[in-house]
């Protein structure tokens, strides 16, 4: 693993548990941890449960006893770690968003493809696809319990930045984060809305916004902050829906609120992340008495991954979305088939970031790269 | 009243309840219906309780018992009705959106002008604003609760248009209603949030859509239709906040879903029509332990007009809005003093409106006319 | 109609609304108001809209213009009035609970029961019955889709006597009021919860307390409080439910909170006041990846009610309960069947009413008297 | 750690666990887990990450390296297995309830006095109290937010018994398990509630029932039900509180619904194990225009346990209160102190079960011995 923040925690922990829980094909052995500290790296490795640590990530590309390889860092070491890796043999599990740029994540995409043939796995971490209640989303717009989606209303709330006193951090600078709410929490709403739903977003119209343009150092002095607060953006689907998205980080007292709403033909799903354990689903099929939205709490055997965990009604919670990613992605290398979300995703992703910069830029409207 | 349809059935219950509840310095009585079919105006008149019917509404401006005329047509005879009704001086009272142009609302604002000049009375009804819950939002926003308005999002969400056999009707011919959903309820979370915020929309980014591009006709054969069945959009304010709006009747399960939130630097609210006895405040100087949105039931004497009616905790109705908005257009005639929302305000959401229309058509973006 | 405080404008706003919205086959007329003191019952008049006033109940047992007597006293003046309106032939409609006592109450079903051989009907206002959606809740379990009721838990909380310095009232005075929380509102939740299971109630084992024992006089002084504060149960019904009942003022936040579950052996329903136009439905029979309980915004044409008043979504409130009361009241005089819940029912709750108030006294088990 | 089924596996996710987030004075090796069967014993050790197995319970006791013993077994093995523990020096953590009867675990109590004393310390597994929403509550409690308390009302709901078609397990047999929904989830509520507001329940009179009396044997046949599915009660607490609690495994549609209110003289609480990571407050102190129910997402890191896990907003799931409750475990042992709950608390919560149960056999009031 490389990187040992937030992330690292959190990948740790996944690495840990899916062994005990999915009994996976493949043992993970948790073998050597990254970082450009010596001295940080190998605390991190104590705390977090790694057997070494490395200063140098190239170190873990030259290991034999290492397989797989796990991003963590910020965005803009992503491409040149996982392109190195996956050229090394290793498989790749790299989190999100791809790239800070198209161009990277398109560089990224083509070395997953050559990998690939070689029978070496990659992986982008957008985790959210593995809460339950997301995943029981998909499976049921796929089933057509909801028959054609026709509006996608998507919203990723924060309030961390609220504070014009909050401290400058790497995510505030372009160079180190690409964009700010957008490809930090934009990203997981533009993934996650487009895996529920199966459409691709086709074109948007943008604006984005930074409310507090300058913020206190750690150390003292101020910095300027070079990404964006807010993005906001309506948009048409490569299947014919109306879909709005926003993206901030200055929502005061909304903490970690992913809500996304589908509304199709014959029926209609809701979902918020601060109550990750529901899935809001409204049948056009219910007789009209007693039709209205059902609160399904989604830990039942039936459901997504929670029949490996605890009895119905027993929730699961962040961390958990980790292990199920870990869980799918052993069992993809070991199966020899390609795990999801696939590079190319990533990238998919990437250009509709792209496409909601540049029309925050023009004012008009921007097509999605690639798109029909 | 001109008009006896849905909107003519909730103001008359309104002018019946008010003196009961509202002891009005003026006290109303209903004098006469005016309708185009004589049988049906008259047979209109004795169901909802009104003395006499005329099957022009011209006879209205002759009667010298006729004080009040309130206009619950559909949005293209508004503008011949009210500036008529201005002219021959009686007060009058529009039902929303004010006109299906912007030209016709123009006329219409400058017809309220010159009455205003002579004593005559004008007011647009928005009636949402007079949700206890509403105009509790703008007291708080008025007192600084939440700070500077950073974000507002705004939904109106209804689904009776989902069903493609549901039949036409005039609201979905662009000559009688102008626009499809955007003016029907778009105008309304303008306007509400408008007047929660304070804030008037600078410039917006839109897409329109039709779902369903013809429906039977209750005779048989079908009809085009020739307004949207949703309209969404991003925007900035003048106060430099980032919004975002959607109007649509095709949210499937979502009855009468009108949705406001807004965020500010220290503060946020958040409302529901469908539960529209509740606001959802977060105070940003709550202690940190114990910070979460609250949800205040707006039925105590302290909140607005809910003193009127019942002790704490029993509810209010949807009919409830137009009879606090004819209490508060008696006492403004009798106080000569002038009602809100006025005409211009209805001018100022028909030109948001045709910004969002103009915007969706081009792809780019529109700026609001008369705004900064 | 015999009084005018709280009961009174609730009772004059549903006579004058029932007509226009049901089209009931006898049209009231609003004739006459008493009230003990002269001046106060004009003016009541005058502002409820009633054609002219009383200062003695007994006139108008002589007036042959009075049919219907619309008793809303206090409770101790119950048994008296109806008793004498129904001997003179007048239909009556008398407000819950039916009495301060169970002998009182026997007297009263009795004379309904004689008066109801001469043609003349009589009915308790148990108003709740006629939320729509505790109709609805009715309507499900009598089709079966809970199955078999196994349990139900009711809670009435308020907390409008929390604080100890809110004032004496006449509801505090056990001479008046019989019981304090137990009849004001424990009534409610008693006889909402038979009328929509269907079940009485066998048997109970309760405690009540007066947490406050003593309260201010408006006009100086204080009085003591010879009623209880709150009154908890639990029981088991005539259909083998366990059941658990809570009627308090003490609730701090809570302002109105009837709050009704059902569970049964193959569905569940929950239903809260504070938020009457919802009925919360788990299916059984719904499939395992989808169950969850469903919330119904009961305003759609095929619920009870709901069609005469607005469109799906628009919300009604408090008072619709009563007009809804008015206009069955009226529909069973002209049909000449029987209202519903008549005196009989009114007994039945205060037969529960009164083996609370034992069982709290003995700290044992009370059965309730007439069930099996 | 004896046991390896529902709770081993919980139990042994929070060993794994509890020193990465934790960091404990002490970092706890899984040693070895027993189990009667040595196969499944050993095969549960390795899916569970515990290093060797036992067949024999009593073999722990003689092993030098297991310091802590934790008794993960059906509730009639808890005295034999926690006393023996506990003489041969091995600090305990014992599944509650504590035991199958109040002689037993005065028993228990007796003994974990006895071993305080030679500084081996014991603790029982209500782990709820380590929800961080219900910490927070009784914080909030301590802190006198809520004020004097006057209202407990405590449900846990189920639903896993609603189909009698669901099989005969030692749940359901009374020589196993002791009672059944109430020594099984009636003794969470009756400890979190005591927990939360420092109250002890004094007296209760009580319903209990069996709605299935007979289910069906795995491998065929039937066996009796000699539990409970259901107990209810009233009760009066030490401070002067009426309290209402039901447990129940046949609330169709709840799945895991541990609800708890508090109402106070000056504000109130409310939590529901369904939403885990909320707790609703009430602050009487709140202006009047802006008081409601307070919505707090318990992930903040001024809130109990929470910072030592993720961001604001990031969900903890039901295995963290285990983790919670090995980290405080871990660091009473290493301070020297007493953990909590101790054996004399669910000593308490157990005469509290047994006066249920005498109260529902009697049909009267029954005191909790050893209460005032």
């Amino acid at each position: 693993m490389v990187g040992h923040a937030f992330m690292g925690r959190a990948h740790s922990q996944a690495w840990r548990t899916v062994g005990p829980f999915f009994g996976p094909p493949l043992t993970p052995v948790m073998a050597a941890l990254a970082g450009r500290d010596a001295g940080r790296a190998a605390a991190a490795a104590r705390t977090l449960g790694w057997a070494s640590s490395e200063s140098d990530w190239k170190q873990l590309l030259r290991r034999d006893d290492v397989e797989i390889v796990d991003v963590c860092t910020p965005g803009d070491a992503h491409a040149e770690i996982a392109v190195a890796a996956l050229e090394a043999g290793k498989h790749v599990l790299c989190e999100k968003p791809l790239a800070n740029s198209v161009a990277e994540a398109e560089a990224m995409a083509a070395a997953a493809e050559r990998a690939r043939a070689r029978g070496v796995r990659s992986m982008v971490g957008f985790n959210y696809r593995r809460v339950p209640a997301v995943s029981l989303a998909r499976r049921l717009v796929a089933q057509g319990r909801v028959g054609t989606v026709r509006h996608i209303r998507a919203q990723y709330l924060q309030d961390w930045l609220t504070d014009p006193r909050s401290p400058f951090t790497w995510r505030l600078d372009r160079d180190k984060a690409g964009t700010g709410a957008l490809g930090d929490i934009g990203a997981h709403i533009i993934d996650t809305a487009q895996f529920i739903t199966g459409h691709a977003l086709a074109g948007v119209s943008a604006v984005m916004g930074t409310f507090v343009p300058e913020r206190p150092l750690p150390g003292g002095g101020t910095a300027e902050v070079t990404v964006d607060d807010a993005a906001l953006f309506v948009g048409r689907t490569d299947g014919g829906a109306l879909a709005s998205f926003e993206a901030t980080r200055m929502a005061t007292g909304r903490k970690n609120a992913l809500r996304i709403e589908v509304s199709g033909s014959s029926g209609a799903l809701a979902f918020d992340l601060e109550s990750m354990n529901e899935l809001w689903f409204y049948d056009g099929a219910q007789d009209a008495e007693t039709a209205g939205f059902r609160r399904i709490v989604v830990t039942e055997p039936v459901h997504p991954y929670a029949g490996r965990w605890w009895p119905p009604g027993h929730l699961l919670g962040y961390e958990h979305t980790f292990t199920h990613q870990m869980a799918d992605f052993l069992a993809a290398i070991a199966g020899g088939t390609d795990p999801s979300p696939s590079f190319a995703d990533g990238l998919r992703v990437q250009r509709v970031l792209a496409a909601v910069e540049a029309s925050a830029a023009s004012g008009g409207w921007a097509d999605v790269e690639g798109s029909l």
